[in-house]
C-alpha cells in the first residue's frame, strides 16, 4: 500500500516563474499542490507524489507566477481629478487651480463628504480593474481624511473591501500626507495631533497595518516626519516613507534609520541613502505612473541600487492626482521602459519584493511551500510578456488563497 | 391620430459627446434612435418624436462617444518579440539582436511561417482586447509577409477577422514595410516587383483598401516611395505613409501630394510638410505608443498642426517591435501626457479625425444623422476622464450597428 499525500487541489499544465530570490526560478510543466489555502508542494508535474486530491486543474498552458502585489496605492478617494487634467491640458496654470481649490485639497473635500458607501462604491470599481489585471494582494493608505474621523473612515473602507473581495487588503495610515485647512500654516501643531490623538485612536481600532507620510518641501520636513514616526514606533506600527520624490532631503535614510519597510518613489535619492536602506533591510518602491504623469526626467538611480542589492518593488501609487493608474502589469512595462528595469526585476518588484515592502515576506510573493496559494496563469510564451505588453488581457486563471477567481 | 417614427432601438439614460467637427459638442440627457444599423435621430430625449421602436436601452447613466476607431495597427504577426524586449534590457545591442536575426526580421520569418489559421488566432487575442477598451473600427496593415503570397495572407487574415466579430476592419498593404532578403541590397528591384506584379495582384483581389510605405533612412527612399504612390494611384487605391518618424525627408510632402489619407508618426515633420499636408486633406496620425517605447525625445509639432488645421488623430500602431499596445484609450492619454494635446483632441484624434484619416467619415466617427450605429456607453462622469485614466476597464455597453456587443 501506497502513502498517499492529501490535497486539497492540485494544479497543472503550466511552466512556473517561483520569483525565489527575485529571479525567476522556472520551473518547466510544472504542478502546485494545495493546502488549507497554502502551498504544499511544487515541482515538475512528473515528480508530483502519489496523492488524493479534492479537485484537479489542468491550467492548459501559459505560465504561473505569484499574484501580483500592488504594495503602494491611494485607492480610496472621493470624485476624481479628470477635469483637473483637462483643465491643465487647456492650459489652465496650477497655480490657478489651486486658488481654485484643486490639487490634493480637493481631493481631501471630496473625501470627507463622501459616505462609506460611496467611497467604498467606487474604490471596488478601481480595486477590480487591478484584480482583473492579476492582483492578489494590495496596500492602501488613507491620506484624504486628515482627520481622526475621516482617516478612520477610509480604513475601515480599506478593511471592509479586503472582507468583500479575493483579495489580501494592507493598510497605511497616511494622515501625514498633507496639511488640513484646519491646521493651515501649523505643521507642527498638526502633527501634535497625530502623534497625540490620532494615531493612538487608529491603533487602539486595529486599523494600520502601516503608517506612512509625504515627505518633501511641499509635505512635511523631515524633523515632523521623525516625531511623527516615534509615536508609530512607540505604538509598534512599522513606518513607510513617500521620500525624495521631487528634492533631496534625507527622508529615506531617515526612513530606514527607523527600520521602514519602505521608501517610496526616490528619484532624488543620494548614495548614502541607498546605502541606510541597504543596511536595514528597506524596500525602494518605484513609481513609474507617477513618473510619466508628472513628466519628470530624473530618474530613481537604480544601478546604485542594484549595487547595494536595495529590494526594489514596484507600484501603481493609484491615485486621483498623480498617478491615475489602474494596471500594475503597466507599471511594470513604465519600470522597464522608461527605469531600464528587467522584466525578471520588474516582475519581482510586483511580487517577492513588494511582499517584502508590506513586511508579508513570509506568507505572500513567491511560489514556495508554505506561501499563501495566491497565483496568477498568464496566457504568455514567457514571463517577459507581462512587462512587454501595454494593455490586453492576460490572464487565463487567478487563483487566491487555492480558489479560482472570477471578475 | 399621431405620425408615429419607426426605429429599430432607441438609446437614452446618458450624456452624448457627439465629436463633430472634432469638438464635444455635448448633448446632455441624450437618446439615439437606430434604423437599419444606423443612427437616425439623435437629441434630447425630452424631444424625442413620437415613435414606435422594436427596442428600448436605458444604458442608466454614463457618457456616450462614438466607437473608438484605431487608424493604424500592425495586429497581425507571427511570434511576439518579447524575448528580444528582455534582452535588450538586459544589455544586449541592437546590433548584436539584428545579426541574430531579430527585429523586423524576426517578425517578417515568424509570419511567413504561421499558417492563416495560426495568424488569425493571436490577432484575435489582440483584437478582443482592443474592443474591450472601446474600438468598433480598425486599421489592419499587412507588412510582415513582404511577397505576394505572404502578403496576401496578411490580407485574408484581417478580412477575415471582419467577418467573425462585431468590428469594422479597413486593410492597408504595407508591402514597402521593410526589404525580404530575397530582395537584399536591391531596394529598387524590390519597388518593380510590388508595383509591377504585388500590387495589380492585391487590387484585383479587392483585398487593400489602401496601401502604406515606410519612408525612412532604414526603410524605403522618398523616390522609392512615390514609384510605389503611382502604381496604387493608377490602380485607384488610396496611399497612406509612415513618414518622419526617425528623420525629416519630405515623406509627409510626398504623401500629401499623392492625397494621402494620413500621414503617420511625423515626429520631425517641417512646416512645410505641415502646409502641405493641410492644403491636401491628409491626417495626421500620431502614434504616442511608439514613441514611449523607443524613448524618443523629439515630439511631433502640435502646435503646428494647430495653426494649420491639420486634423490629428491618435492611433495604437500595435506592432511586436516599437509598440506591443493594447489599448487605445492608454494612447490618448500618451497623446496627451507626451505631446501635450487636450483629452477633447484626445478623443477627436480616435473618433471623427481618425476616420477621415481611414477615408470613411461619411459613415463613421461621429454620433450624428446618417453615421453607422456604432457607439460606446463609458461608465464616467465626464469625456475627459477617457484620457485620464490610465487603464481599467471603463466599458458599459459597447454598441455596433445598432446591437449590443459583448467580448
Ligand atoms: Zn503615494
Ligand atoms: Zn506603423
Amino acid at each position: 500500500m501506497s502513502n498517499k499525500q492529501t490535497f486539497d487541489s492540485v494544479w497543472y499544465g503550466f511552466h512556473v516563474a517561483t520569483m525565489v530570490d527575485g529571479r525567476y526560478q522556472v520551473i518547466e510543466d510544472a504542478a502546485i499542490c494545495v493546502k488549507n489555502q497554502s502551498i504544499l508542494w511544487v515541482g515538475k508535474q512528473t515528480e508530483l507524489p502519489n496523492y488524493h486530491a479534492q479537485s484537479e486543474h489542468d491550467l492548459g498552458g501559459g505560465w504561473v507566477t505569484p499574484g501580483l502585489i500592488d504594495c503602494h496605492t491611494h485607492l480610496i478617494f472621493g470624485g476624481n481629478r479628470a477635469n483637473e487634467f483637462e483643465q491643465r491640458l487647456n492650459g489652465v496654470s496650477y497655480k490657478t487651480l489651486s486658488e481654485n481649490g484643486g490639487g490634493i485639497a480637493s481631493s481631501v473635500r471630496s473625501t470627507r463628504e463622501e459616505s462609506h458607501q460611496q467611497l467604498k462604491d467606487s474604490a471596488s470599481r478601481r480595486l477590480l480593474a487591478l484584480m482583473k489585471d492579476g492582483v492578489t494582494t494590495l496596500e492602501i493608505k488613507s491620506g484624504y481624511g486628515l482627520s481622526l474621523e475621516h482617516e478612520i473612515k477610509m480604513l475601515q473602507v480599506a478593511r471592509s473591501l479586503g472582507d468583500d473581495y479575493s483579495v489580501d487588503i494592507k493598510t497605511t495610515c497616511l494622515a501625514a500626507h498633507a496639511l488640513p485647512k484646519e491646521y493651515a500654516n501649523r505643521p507642527d501643531d498638526y502633527i501634535d495631533y497625530l502623534c497625540d490623538e490620532l494615531l493612538p485612536e487608529i491603533s487602539k481600532l486595529g486599523l494600520a497595518d502601516a503608517i506612512d507620510a509625504f515627505c518633501e518641501g511641499i509635505g512635511f520636513s523631515p524633523a515632523q516626519v521623525e516625531r511623527y514616526f516615534k509615536a508609530a514606533q512607540a505604538l509598534g506600527i512599522p513606518v513607510k516613507l513617500h521620500a525624495e520624490q521631487l528634492s533631496s532631503l534625507g527622508g529615506a535614510s531617515l526612513a530606514a534609520r527607523y527600520q521602514a519597510l519602505s521608501a517610496d518613489h526616490l528619484e532624488y535619492i543620494t548614495e548614502q541613502d541607498v546605502a541606510a536602506m541597504a543596511k536595514n533591510g528597506t524596500v525602494a518602491v518605484l513609481l513609474p505612473g507617477a513618473f510619466f504623469t508628472l513628466k519628470e526626467t530624473k530618474k530613481p538611480p537604480i544601478e546604485l541600487l542594484r549595487r547595494y542589492q536595495v529590494p526594489i518593488a514596484i507600484a501603481t501609487d493609484a491615485n486621483p492626482g498623480t498617478s491615475p493608474v489602474l494596471s500594475l502589469r503597466l507599471m511594470m512595462n513604465m519600470a522597464c521602459t522608461l527605469f531600464d528595469l528587467t522584466p525578471e526585476e520588474a516582475l519581482a518588484g510586483t511580487t517577492v519584493h513588494a511582499a517584502k515592502a508590506l513586511g508579508i515576506s513570509g506568507s505572500h510573493g513567491e511560489i514556495t511551500v508554505g506561501k499563501v496559494a495566491d497565483f496568477v496563469c498568464w496566457d504568455v510564451e514567457s514571463p517577459g510578456e507581462l512587462s512587454y505588453w501595454l494593455g490586453g488581457n492576460l490572464i487565463k486563471t487567478r487563483v487566491k488563497s487555492g480558489e479560482v477567481c472570477h471578475g
